[in-house]
């Protein structure tokens, strides 16, 4: 069944209706083209999932009729960061697709030194409203109950400071090459459920030694992620699969 | 630095010199433009990396001596052979160059009763010599020591008989829906170290009921993979991490 993100703090309430308004609108009625009896799911800003009939419709707004109302747990019990060097080519968007897909609670796209690409200033609005785009359609598939932020820092020690967390890891390659294996799951237990965890991940380039000292005098701690090398876009999806891995099947 | 595979059991011995020959001679000499004194790193057979340096060259061979032979453990000790029904556009291609970045140690793709695409009998030959040319350049740049093998099977009651295995699950996602969140765990438990294990994943369309029924018959475990709904060629790519995590970090 489709699904959307209600933008809006509406309440759903079993057998009352409500007016569906913005992107979903045109989404449902025009792309899905959605007549009056058919169905769709609608998760609200509370992380409810209420099925809803369309009731009558115009082209700006849909009256919907509320069906059943759920609460489903979907989402990591560990809230996790996925903080990015800004990549080339489509690795942002793979990043945002895949990552949220795997459960992140958001992603930050950072500017660093080894950096193969840089985002313009003035296109920098641009990407992340298409990032935003790409978690948000990315969250309805995977039937999420929400969406995933999506944000940009100018640096790490900006980032470090700016993005809440109560842990935080930085994946390095030398970390792995010198046998670094218990960090994380060092980290994963210590952390208690509910609190977010930061991991940061360089660019395809990797990140300096300057750079990861920036980030450990931060308290960031680094970790290997196994001992094989990872391009900058698979290793986020690593950390996420062990995230879930550990906090919902072990 | 550059790495090659070994296709021939060549023996290498610090300061002796072996013959390249075959597609890496080109790759070396002709897209990297290799000079003598230049140096790469070769696999063999038996998993050794050397690392050699150019002595002379001609068109289809190229003198390499020997500078140190070292044998890395980077392989997963559980053997992942990850069994994918035939998925359209490039997702048979991201599943491989992932999932050998992530330590597959080989690829089957199967026909199923879903799929959205199927591979023409006189076009999977190409097909997959394309793939397997994907997974060594993959486990070139993610420095691996072995290729994982790409290959091909009718159905699946003949894919569980031909592939060897130890253990063996079906990521399904009625069983994640139902709560199913340990059997992935308790086969990793039980699983000897270096015993192989197979992962077999639906196609976008899924697996239908009487595959699943065939595949348990057969002894092949549904699991849940988190309450997530993952897309056909981000699933196999959780598998793997996880199964990283668990035999190399925990």
């Amino acid at each position: 069944m489709q699904r959307y993100f209600l933008k809006s703090a509406i309440e759903v309430v079993p057998e009352q209706t409500f007016e569906l308004t913005g992107d979903a609108v045109h989404h449902w009625l025009t792309v899905m083209r959605a007549q009056p009896g058919d169905q769709a799911e609608f998760v609200t800003i509370a992380r409810d999932v209420a099925v809803g009939t369309l009731v009558t419709a115009t082209k700006a707004a849909a009256t919907v009729q509320v069906m059943s109302v759920t609460t489903p747990q979907v989402e990591l019990s560990t809230p996790v960061m996925i903080a990015c060097g800004v990549s080339k080519g489509d690795k942002t968007e793979q990043i945002v697709q895949r990552g949220t897909e795997l459960g992140a609670a958001g992603f930050v796209f950072f500017d660093c030194q080894y950096a193969v690409a840089k985002w313009a200033p003035n296109k920098r609005a641009r990407k992340l409203a298409r990032l935003a785009k790409i978690a948000e359609s990315a969250a309805e598939q995977s039937h999420r109950t929400m969406v995933p932020t999506v944000s940009y820092q100018p640096d790490l020690a900006t980032l470090v400071t700016a993005v809440p967390h109560a842990a935080s890891v930085v994946a390095w390659e030398e970390s792995a090459k010198q046998g670094e294996h218990s960090q994380l799951v060092q980290t994963l237990q210590q952390l208690p459920t509910g609190e977010p965890l930061l991991a940061i991940f360089g660019p395809e380039g990797g990140l300096t030694p300057a750079e990861i000292e920036t980030l450990t005098a931060a308290g960031v701690q680094p970790a290997g992620l196994g001992p094989r090398i990872m391009r900058a876009e698979t290793a986020p999806l690593y950390l996420l699969s062990a995230v879930s891995f550990w906090r919902e099947l072990v």
